[in-house]
């Protein structure tokens, strides 16, 4: 019988907080009836938020395209769905029902093309673009089709998502962190950038890209056009590929800020050398349907035998699922002035996001009012990556770096799992995500209903004003346990 | 700039000739206005099998929920759809929107155990469950999870189904083929595996696992309970894990065959040591979902921490896309006697299947009357794999080894794409999935209409007798240019 201890060590190194055990803890309890509130992950839909009604509308009908004969269809549906949901059959006759081209349906990555050069002014290829499923593969492609040795690997934010620290490990890349400046909003720096890419190149880790997400996960920066022109820069200099997760685009909430794009400042700077590879997904956004594992990739500043093998590795798993690849099209190609529907997606379109921007808001100042919390309020995405402050933290940063961040991590773990068990809040330990030796943080969205925020952050001071308490008296019992709650945690 | 020179290795090596050259070279075709018809994939929507109505009526409402409450529903959906529409949405409140846990819906996974329950008369274990992108994407994962070492690998039947060997050229694992019986219906060989496997031993390649796919791609073969039997034994004896590729488990036809799952046979067998990994998947059987991409991977005879890795390898692309997860329910749960749905879902059902079953004999038959191919008449699944007889192979079979199959995929790869050109007809060359040197064959569905079967092998016979005296009125200039037809096809 297979063992543990057999199974590919890559594998079994690979970890994935966002859905840890903290996360296994919360469905145990939920299980055994306690109320959870998941805030360990950006899921929109699982937290109430609904979904644009076009969309839905028009995938039901391509589910099921006898409606499109029934009469009773035209009292159900308004006219310019019926007629989309006709179009999308006319370019795909089976529909959802068939496996598509490897990239995806054509007229999609026309769609995808189309929406790009709208949204940025510049020219956009569609077969430069692949559908996949959702942005997380799209990421995954990338990492395995680049790293080539096992001396290379890629640039990742710290703090960054865990998908890409869970990729390279699984890839046997390196990862090469660079600090983002949580004292400047999160933003990149050009002199962190430049040594964290020497330090790694005299220690014969040599980077081949770097990612950068924007808006940030978990940071909820939004990156100036200038931070972007420097980030290209040294890309350029230091001949990286890019990979501009950018799927959190429409989740730029605070005023003065603006979401842009890799490829909008790759192409005004005229670079022709940096490959860009931009993600984008239907689970973020406005539309939330992280359950149609919807996405595209596009590629800039790459040769055509390059996209094949793009190509040819989506094709050995056939091609991204329909469903998502037509919300992928209904994303990019939504309702205009003038249709039937266009007034409904406007009127919802607007409610989820100032929802959205007010609980940013509200949650963000709320944890700024707890006494040891701290947070960068978010400018973007669906995440606050709250800073805290524990009363051991100041006795232990002198040991050495590997037991201050086994130390910080099992702390961290701690205090997620007391706070999973005295209030159902589930978070995930800022460890998850890396961050500066000596600090602690952990990651929340900002997603539950709106008149729960208060309460929520309420609850959550509560909890932590009777954690530094419970701390305190405990203390010598707590160092003793520190390296058996790191495992627990792994 | 990226050049492909520079990309992984292992990425510029995997080859899937599914959807190789030939495949693309008919969509260059079709855009130019040509008719292809498409034999190169099991993709049966695309050559219009229509879908099973009740699955497509429940999905439209799970992603319009709307609906539920229109009275003019009722009009167009039966009572039980309905009710189940409730039921899916009664477990699983954001339907289609949320992401679901890492394995997949609860719900979802205690059918698929119920399922196995009924089909096998065994227990089976939801948390032994785990809902994939399509059965590909539970094939990769187990042979990621299961190569731990360079010098490990899969035995992979020859021919196999090429996803096995791409995935395994992706992770640098061996790959240790063994033959099928071609004069024995394609049947395993107890001497030949065990052959295989020394053979491989002894050149440092060591087995982890064996893959067996039944009902056969592309051999169109059923196992016997013996020959499962004997596989389970060897596997035991050589402490080796199970792939049990069972997609086609529903695509029977022969009189007198039956699909036996190894999982029955395992229990029956009283075997504890063995591992299995089942694979099911929605894009097969009857249903022919292809685009949902859903299925299911079963695993047995495994630890509870082994179980945990492959729902954690799972969590980092967070979960299997949620209509392909409601697609694979519906697999397994279908109408039952007494509910609305139930005649009309037994009706399409048994029309497809005896649509399928007619296609394999009347293509096996006609394809068996052109001189110079032979086909064993498909058992099950989807395919005939052809063996086709050109002149020039006797000339060339004493010749090195290596010479001697680049020779054979070169000439079979001319042959295929002069079909395409020719006809229309798009194939798969045989040397995609392996086959004994010294012999030729192609793949093909035998999916297309039944009124255009005996059409299509009408051209393929009239193809094949020009081709032949083509072949040898050019054969000097032939020989010059094997070599780079040869590239032309990998």
């Amino acid at each position: 019988m297979i063992s543990r201890a057999a199974l590919n060590p890559r594998v079994l190194d690979a970890e994935y907080a966002v859905r840890g055990p903290i996360v296994q803890r919360a469905q145990q309890l939920e299980r055994q009836g306690k109320q959870i509130i998941y805030c360990n992950i950006g899921n929109p839909q699982a937290l109430g938020q609904r979904p644009l009604t076009y969309l839905r509308q028009v995938l039901s009908l391509i589910e099921y395209p006898e409606l499109l004969d029934a009469p009773a269809t035209r009292a159900l549906y308004p006219g310019d769905i019926i007629k989309r949901a006709r179009l999308i059959l006319a370019q795909q006759p089976p529909g959802t029902g068939a496996y598509t081209q490897s990239p995806g349906l054509p007229f999609v990555r026309q769609a995808v093309a189309d929406f790009i050069s709208r949204r940025d002014g510049i020219p956009a290829d569609p077969d430069h673009i692949l559908l996949t499923d959702g942005a997380s593969k799209a990421a995954q492609a990338v990492l395995q089709a680049l790293i080539a040795k096992p001396d290379q690997g890629f640039m990742i934010p710290i703090p960054q998502y865990p998908l890409y620290s869970a990729t390279l490990t699984l890839l046997g890349g390196q990862q090469i962190g660079y600090h983002l400046d949580e004292g400047n909003g999160w933003q990149l720096n050009e002199q962190i950038l430049e040594s964290s890419f020497t330090a790694a190149r005299r220690a014969r880790q040599n980077a081949v890209g770097i990612v950068v997400i924007n808006p940030g996960n978990p940071t909820g920066a939004v990156l100036t056009q200038d931070n972007i022109e420097m980030i290209i820069g040294f890309a350029h200099r230091r001949g990286l590929a890019i990979i501009a997760d950018e799927v959190y685009q429409e989740n730029v909430y605070r005023p003065g800020s603006r979401f842009h794009s890799f490829a909008r400042v790759l192409t005004d700077l005229a670079e022709r050398e940096v490959t860009l590879f931009s993600l984008h997904s239907v689970s973020k956004g406005l539309l939330g349907e992280c359950g149609h594992r919807g996405g595209y990739l596009e590629i800039r500043n790459a040769p055509v035998d390059v996209l094949a093998e793009f190509v040819k590795l989506q094709s050995i798993s056939l091609c991204a699922n329909v469903p998502g690849q037509l919300a992928t099209y209904l994303m990019v190609a939504p309702p205009q002035r003038g249709e039937a529907s266009y007034h409904r997606y406007q009127l919802e379109r607007d409610a989820i996001f100032e929802d959205l921007r007010a609980k940013a808001e509200a949650l963000g100042a709320a944890v700024n009012a707890i006494p040891g919390m701290q947070v960068e309020i978010p400018a973007g995405a669906m995440y606050a990556f709250v800073r805290i402050e524990l009363p051991v933290a100041g006795h232990r940063t002198k040991s050495r770096s590997g037991d201050a961040l086994a130390e910080a991590t099992a702390r961290e773990a701690s205090y997620c799992m007391a706070l999973l068990e005295k209030t159902g809040i589930c978070v995930v330990p800022g460890s998850g995500f890396g961050q500066q030796p000596g600090t602690l943080h952990f990651r929340t969205t900002f997603l539950p209903p709106r008149d729960q925020i208060q309460a929520l952050v309420d609850r959550l001071g509560r909890f932590h004003q009777s954690y530094l308490r419970s701390q305190k008296s405990a203390l010598p019992r707590l160092r003793r346990s520190a390296r058996s709650d790191a495992t627990g945690c792994r």
